[in-house]
């Protein structure tokens, strides 16, 4: 681990570079760390047999690296340390519905993270790694729940990806087609919100009577999520 | 194109066999088309230069083929043809709040197809495949907007994939150390819903008054989006 802070601006690189829709690109990590921590969820690319493998799995992040984890039995994770993954994170806004089809698309936020991820063998990274990884999704959960004890932390294992080389690409507002010939068609145009918000808290069926949801979980009820 | 039905056991190859957690695993076709139909987005993940990238990217589904779309110009869809890929399409529906954080996850949905994708060339199957695109996201659209011209359908790429070769996975309900030693502890546990639904369409500031959203957008607001 190191204390440096990554530079302002993300590094540009053939990866990240926009090549098409460069108004939607941004290079500003403040950007980045948005969208990351309006999520949990990623899209993990691993490559297994020279085959693509997309797995949806939780992260947690910290502006430097992206942790994430899995059972060490895991066949992507066992692929991705020492080997070039892509991770993304996706947040859909909304649909934009034009006055054309071919003008449709979608309002979003999205991260996309290049890297060699490394296998976190401290234990105290560790630890921190999984505590973030835990709050990412469940503010308050790592104090309020039993944590991992030893037998646990060895049958997780956890890598860390740093968060240097990334891109972001975000779309908002209306259609595109406003002010071109289409607009003359009498056709609504506009945007479809698309939102994401936390439910009122289900208890596990065999939890006792008498037990109530901690703040920390009953306050989230009806909020937005992302 | 063929007519012949899939058949409605998946098949199981060395990359779709649930190697864990086998008990969320299905490989009825049922369950993939509902997972498909239940998305418009997907996570598209494709081999550069012998490094995985994941595109988020619209998508639609007739049960045989997942089609997806872009720019004649996209980097990830020029080198997808004639190349693996994996789709992976995913619905959230709750964090897993368990008395342990080691049992801590996620309710999910979850698809994950390989192939190698088509590009479509045939212009009866490319419009189809625009239209079931289109219809995926926003039912109603394709007959209600103006459909696309010869210049437009030019400058888009269409891609079929299979859907032969496909997994799913399904994660529900409560967590699992209800009836373990943790289950002791006095501690909370249970479901946090995460739901997504359609908001009330907004109008492009562009559009001139007194044209309403049509029934099929209107209708929508505030109704579940997966």
């Amino acid at each position: 681990m190191t204390d440096e802070q990554l530079p302002s601006a993300l590094p540009e690189t053939a990866r990240t570079r926009h090549r098409r829709l460069r108004e939607q690109g941004s290079r500003e990590r403040a950007r980045l760390d948005a969208v990351l921590e309006a999520g949990f969820l990623c899209h993990l690319g691993v490559v297994i047999d020279g085959t693509p493998m997309v797995v949806p799995t939780v992260y947690g992040s910290d502006g430097r690296h992206l942790y994430f984890h899995g059972s060490v039995a895991s066949r992507s994770l066992v692929a991705s340390p020492e080997a070039a993954v892509c991770v993304t994170v996706t947040h859909v806004d909304g649909l934009v519905l034009a006055r054309s089809v071919f003008e449709h698309g979608v309002n979003y936020r999205s991260a996309m993270i290049y890297g060699v991820p490394r296998l976190v063998t401290d234990p105290e990274e560790k630890l921190a790694g999984l505590w973030r990884l835990t709050e990412q999704a469940a503010p308050g959960q790592w104090d309020y729940a039993r944590q991992p004890n030893r037998k646990e932390l060895a049958a997780t294992a956890l890598l860390a990806l740093s968060l240097e080389e990334a891109s972001v690409k975000i779309r908002t507002g209306a259609p595109e087609d406003g002010d071109g010939p289409d607009a003359a068609l009498g056709i609504w145009a506009g945007v479809l919100p698309l939102n994401s918000t936390w439910g009122e808290p289900e208890a596990d069926p065999l939890l006792p009577t008498g037990i109530a949801p901690p703040a920390h979980i009953a306050a989230r009820g009806n909020t937005p999520a992302d």
